[in-house]
């Protein structure tokens, strides 16, 4: 970025490569267009409004979301075809999403329970609608989904419900069960969409016709959309990429397109420095059960291998040096890759998007929607 | 809280429970007006305007920031004395500091380095005016501040600079040195004060004439006051507590102002249920340098010491049972108190205020503010 343009933000704050953001759209729509894979981003990782309208315009078969509220804010982009992937639970967010369901095309929700689905089928009952439902399937991560062992007698059940019409199935496994350093992500993408496959293929055997095998997110999405295993993937991060995807992917920084900008406020001994930005600019998680020690600090200098983010408070950011010297100046503005960017985006209110040497500002209009 | 109010709730959320946070807020003020020392609350708790309201009509001596754009919040709710305990660096935050100085009847400014100080007094004397500091003293906690070997050196330098007047002496230390399930607070909070107190006469015996002697976070800050050795405290997090101050305090639930609502989404084994909020709702940072699970998960359930949420994806929560079986149901509304409260409410864009039978919103005006 143009030195004139790095004088003038206040730190800290998050800027957006906007050349680097068109081309990973591009590069995954180009591959799940190759492949006759259906993409499905997951908006979860950027949270705005001119992004989305970016992934339609590449030919994204339409949006993932964690949240009805989520989904609420893309419709405003022009969003009409929107999947909640996560199981939804609650009176107050059935009631949302009959409202978001009058306002879109195609609307997918998820279910992994009798104990989810029957609230949601009475409810499509009641207001005399269906729900289209994909069930939630755990292939190893030991969070929401149904477990292999009780899929099929679920599925039985599900598609037995008035309210419900199960299309599909779908899991989130990533690389979350394996040590980047050894992985094989081609093959981590197979034995993913190996096992789907094969259930989806069990569940229409029980005459379950399921239309939608949705699986894959960064780490794996490109490689399993050439398997042709599955019929949609749903990467979020891709749009920028961050230091945890550098390290499962082994990709290289070129391809993040994301940066914290923080200024270097204290240098009070050689080994350390503090910067402006503490656990409200970066976020704590990682991998999931990984302590973050797993990777090198919750965020990285691009180029500079001696320093990393080792500790934090909330306003405090505290660079480290491994040869003991942080070579760093107070005032000095440190440019960041965070470790897992999705959480730093849902920090900020706005951020700044980056194009053809100008800086300018986007909403971050998603950000906090949690319900 | 009435079961009618909580089943209008839609999860994840905070409540704030206004009976107690009044308890909290004059229970401190108290200490502090008896012992003759003045509370000065850190407002990047809660960053609420009503509640900064609430501090001031009970006597707080003004108020303290961590970043200059929480003080231009914290204006709108009428403060006119705010210390913002943050070496301020960066031309960008100056000329905003610049800007807030002449709305306050008070404004205090931190310096810990030549490197923050002098482009500070080249500033105020530029715009034809004077900036009041505080030089921060690290007292162990490894962050920002001058280190004792430094800061008579510093003060005399800085004393010399014509566009600051430097009138005290501030730090951060907290417990953060101890281990709270040992620690003798009263004994961790003379240590702080006579270290301070020390310092604070060897300036003053170099001809330095330090007024403010300011200390004391929640876990000493009581203490502290009513040793006479400091004349300030800066306590945030008492005015709702937390889990983590429940721990570092010995104090029970009762004192706990601030819960999360979440509901249980998927039970897919016995001995873990998911709830619908994870990093996005629950912070991941405690004790800085601690391991989280030094502490019993990143919240516990009230009441009920088999359940804590022990391991988070963005949206996902995940409750274990110590006893493997956390008896919990699909649909189920759970009541939690967080780790650490402060950057919980950071992750709000509202929250709920309990009071007299009522439910109402309040905006987190300052959420988000990082310059």
């Amino acid at each position: 970025m143009e030195k004139e343009l790095l004088a003038k933000l206040e730190t800290p704050c998050v800027v957006i490569d906007m050349a680097q953001v068109k081309k990973n759209i591009a590069d995954m729509q180009a591959i799940a267009d190759a492949s006759g894979c259906a993409l499905r981003p997951h908006i979860k990782t950027h949270k705005m409004l001119s992004l989305a309208k970016l992934q339609m315009a590449a030919g994204c078969k339409g949006f993932t979301c964690a949240k009805v509220s989520e989904a609420e804010v893309m419709i405003e982009a022009g969003c009409d075809d929107i999947f909640i992937a996560y199981p939804l639970v609650g009176e107050f967010r059935i009631r949302r999403a009959l409202e978001v369901q009058k306002k879109l095309k195609r609307f997918i929700l998820a279910v992994d329970s009798m104990e989810s689905a029957k609230p949601l089928s009475d409810a499509a009952v009641a207001a005399g609608t269906v729900f289209e439902v994909r069930m939630e399937i755990d292939t190893g991560l030991k969070r929401t989904g149904v477990t292999r062992d009780k899929y099929l007698q679920l599925a039985k059940e599900i598609a037995a419900l008035p309210g419900l019409n199960m299309t599909g199935i779908y899991t989130f496994r990533g690389l979350v069960l394996h040590d980047e350093a050894t992985t094989d992500n081609a093959a981590a993408a197979k034995e993913e969409g190996e096992l789907m496959a094969a259930m989806a293929n069990e569940l229409r055997a029980a005459g379950i016709p399921i239309v939608d095998v949705s699986a894959g997110s960064t780490p794996t999405g490109a490689l399993l959309a050439q398997t042709g295993l599955v019929t949609e993937v749903r990467p979020g991060t891709y749009i920028f990429n961050d230091y945890m995807i550098m390290k499962e992917n082994n990709i290289g920084l070129e391809n993040v397109a994301a940066r914290v900008y923080a200024t270097v406020v204290s240098t009070p001994e050689e080994g350390y420095a503090v910067i402006d930005g503490g656990v409200k600019t970066f976020p704590m998680d990682g991998k999931l059960d990984q302590p973050p020690y797993y990777f090198h600090g919750y965020a990285v200098v691009p180029g500079d291998d001696n320093l990393c983010l080792q500790r934090m408070n909330e306003e405090h950011g505290m660079i480290t040096a491994r040869n003991g010297h942080t070579g760093l100046k107070v005032g000095q503005l440190l440019e960041l890759v965070p470790l897992h960017v999705c959480p730093t985006i849902n920090l900020q209110n706005e951020v700044w998007l980056y194009e053809d040497g100008t800086l300018r500002k986007e909403k971050v209009a998603a950000r906090g929607c949690l319900v």
